[in-house]
C-alpha cells in the first residue's frame, strides 16, 4: 500500500477537480458577480494539531489563528468566518462553551464577525474554520523581485522549542519554557501588520509549514533565488538546542505551527515596513535578499549552504 | 456534567457570536462588495455519518449531496466548492484517490466546480464541503402562506430502512433491501429540480434533520399550522416496518439523512410543479396543506394527531 505526502494529496486531488495548473496559494481567490471573494478553510484536528495541555478554549483561538494567518499574509482582514465543529461526545457543556468563547474572542482580537457553522459529533475535536473577506487583489507567494529584501514578522524556533517541551517533557529554563509554551498554546496573528504592510509587499507567505519551507515555496513561485543573511532567531533557542542536543536548525526553519509573515519588499520600503512594525508592536526584521537564481541559500559568514524544503507535512511519517 | 443536544449547542454559538435573532436556515447568506453570497458548510464525520459498507467513493459523494441539498432547497446552484478533508493515517493512495473521484464526480453531477480546500490528517474520515455560490435571495424556510399546498419531492422512508438493514442486519426481500441500500449509500440531490421551482416556492427546506422536524421547523418560522392529509411512503416501507416489528412513522417522519425537499406553493403552481418533476425526473407530490394556526398535524381519515418534532439530533444518545 503506497501512501502520499501531503502534497501529492493536495496535487491528486487538484488533478481530479481539474485545477492542473493549481498554483498553492494562502487563500483561494475567485469572482462571484462583480465581487472579488478571497476564501480559506484550514481544519485544526485532534490528533495532530492539539498538544497535550491546550484545552478546549486555546483549541478553538489557534483554529481561528491558523486560518487568519493566511489571510494576514495576503494583507487581507476577513470580512466573516464560518466555522464546522467536530464535538467529541465526551465534551461537557462547559466544554462546548469554552469552544464557542474561544472562537468568538479569536474573532473579535482579528477583527471580524462569525456568521455560522455546522455541528458533529465524532470521535476527535475537529474545528474547520472558514473565513471569506473581499479584495481586488492578493499579495501572492510568487512576486518577488531580484533586489527584493527578505522579512519575517519575529523570531523562530518558539513553537517547534514549545513542543518539545510540551509533548516530550524536555527540561528549559522557566522564563524560555513559558514563552515556548506560550508560543504553541496562544501563538499570535499578524493580522494589523499584513493589512497595513499590503501595499509594499512584493510577496508574502505565510510560515505556518515551516520556515524552510515558507522559502523556497516563495523563491520557486518567483522563479529567483532568496539569499539567507540573517538566521531570525534568538540566542535563548541554540542555547536550548543545544542543552537538549537537538539541531537548532530544525526548531528555526523546520518548525511549522508557527504563524509568522514571510515577505519580500523594494529596498525603499524598510524604513516605512519598520514603523508598521513599531504601530502594530510586531518584531519585523530584514533577514535576507533576493537574487537571480533559484532555491535558498544561506550565508552563514563562513560561506553559503542550501536551505532544502523541510517543514510541516502532516502526512510525513 | 450536563450535554447539549445540537439545537442547544448550535444556540450557545450563535450567542458567543452575538447572533442572538439568528433564526436557523439550510444556507447563510450575507452581502460581499455589491454581491448577495450565498454559503453553507457541512461536515461528514465517519463516526457518525459513514455505516459499515459505504467506502471511500461513496462516503465522499454523499458528503457533497448533504451540503449541495441545502443550496437545492433554496432554489440556488452552487458556484465554487471547497472542501477540507481529514485523512485517517491508514487511507491508501488508492482510498485517497476514490475520496477526491467521489467529490469530484458530485460536483460534476451537480454543476458546479471544486477549487481548492485543505488536507489533514487524522483519526477517523471527516470530509467538510463548503459550497459557495450567488442570488439575489433565497425561498426561506419561513414563507409559507395559508392555503398553500405542502410538497414534498419523494417517498420517504427509505434511508431509515436502508440504516437497519446496513447497520442491523434485518432482513428484507432483495429488490427492496436493494432500494433502501442505495437510498443511504447513493442519496440523489435534488438539484435541478429545486432551482427549477425556485418561483413558485413559498418556503423550502430540506429534509435532512427528518421529515417531522422539517414540517415542525417550516410551520414554527412561517407561523402557521401544517395539516398532512397524505402520509409520503409507498406501501413496502409499511410492510417493511411491519415485518420487522419497527413504527413505520419513525422510519418516515423520523429518519434524516434523507436529502429531499419540502416545500410549500400556491395551489395554482400545481400543475407547474408536477411538470418540473416530470422534466427533472423527480416523484414530487403534495401531502397536505398550510393552515392557520401552530404545528404539524397528521390527518389520517380517523381524525387528526400532532407530528412532533424528532428528527435527527447528532447529539441524541
Amino acid at each position: 500500500m503506497s501512501r502520499l505526502n501531503e502534497k501529492e494529496i493536495i496535487k491528486a486531488f487538484q488533478a481530479k477537480f481539474g485545477n492542473s495548473d493549481h498554483r498553492p496559494e494562502d487563500v483561494e481567490n475567485f469572482t462571484l458577480g462583480k465581487t472579488k471573494v478571497i476564501f480559506n478553510i484550514d481544519t485544526l484536528v485532534e490528533s495532530t494539531d492539539v498538544p497535550p495541555g491546550l484545552g478546549a478554549y486555546r483549541a478553538a483561538r489557534k483554529s481561528v489563528v491558523a486560518s487568519a494567518s493566511d489571510f494576514a499574509a495576503k494583507g487581507i482582514r476577513p470580512r466573516f468566518g464560518f466555522v464546522s465543529v467536530v464535538v467529541p461526545e465526551s465534551y461537557s457543556k462547559e466544554d462546548v462553551m469554552l469552544l464557542a468563547s474561544g472562537l468568538s474572542d479569536a474573532a473579535g482580537e482579528m477583527g471580524f464577525k462569525i456568521l455560522g457553522g455546522d455541528t458533529n459529533k465524532g470521535v476527535e475535536l475537529a474545528l474547520s474554520v472558514c473565513l471569506v473577506g473581499e479584495a481586488e487583489s492578493i499579495v501572492g507567494r510568487g512576486g518577488a523581485k531580484v533586489g527584493d529584501i527578505v522579512f519575517v514578522t519575529g523570531p523562530f524556533g518558539y513553537p517547534a522549542a514549545g513542543l518539545e517541551i510540551v509533548k516530550r517533557g524536555i527540561n528549559a529554563g522557566r522564563a524560555f519554557a513559558c514563552k515556548a509554551r506560550d508560543a504553541v498554546f496562544s501563538p499570535l496573528c499578524r493580522m494589523d501588520f499584513g493589512v497595513a504592510a499590503r501595499e509594499v509587499m512584493t510577496s508574502s507567505m505565510d510560515s505556518s509549514d515551516g520556515l524552510s519551507s515558507t522559502l523556497n515555496e516563495m523563491a520557486r513561485q518567483s522563479g529567483l533565488k532568496f539569499v539567507i543573511d540573517s538566521i531570525p532567531a534568538e540566542k535563548e533557542i541554540f542555547d536550548f538546542a543545544e542543552a537538549n542536543k537537538i539541531e537548532a536548525s530544525r526548531l528555526i526553519f523546520d518548525g511549522g505551527e508557527e504563524f509568522e509573515l514571510v515577505f519580500t519588499a523594494r529596498p525603499v520600503s524598510s524604513e516605512r515596513i519598520l514603523g508598521i512594525g513599531k504601530k502594530t508592536r510586531v518584531p519585523v526584521m530584514p533577514i535576507g535578499r533576493v537574487m537571480a537564481g533559484s532555491g535558498v541559500t544561506l550565508n552563514d559568514g563562513n560561506g553559503l549552504c542550501k536551505i532544502k524544503d523541510a517543514g510541516w507535512d502532516h502526512f510525513r511519517t
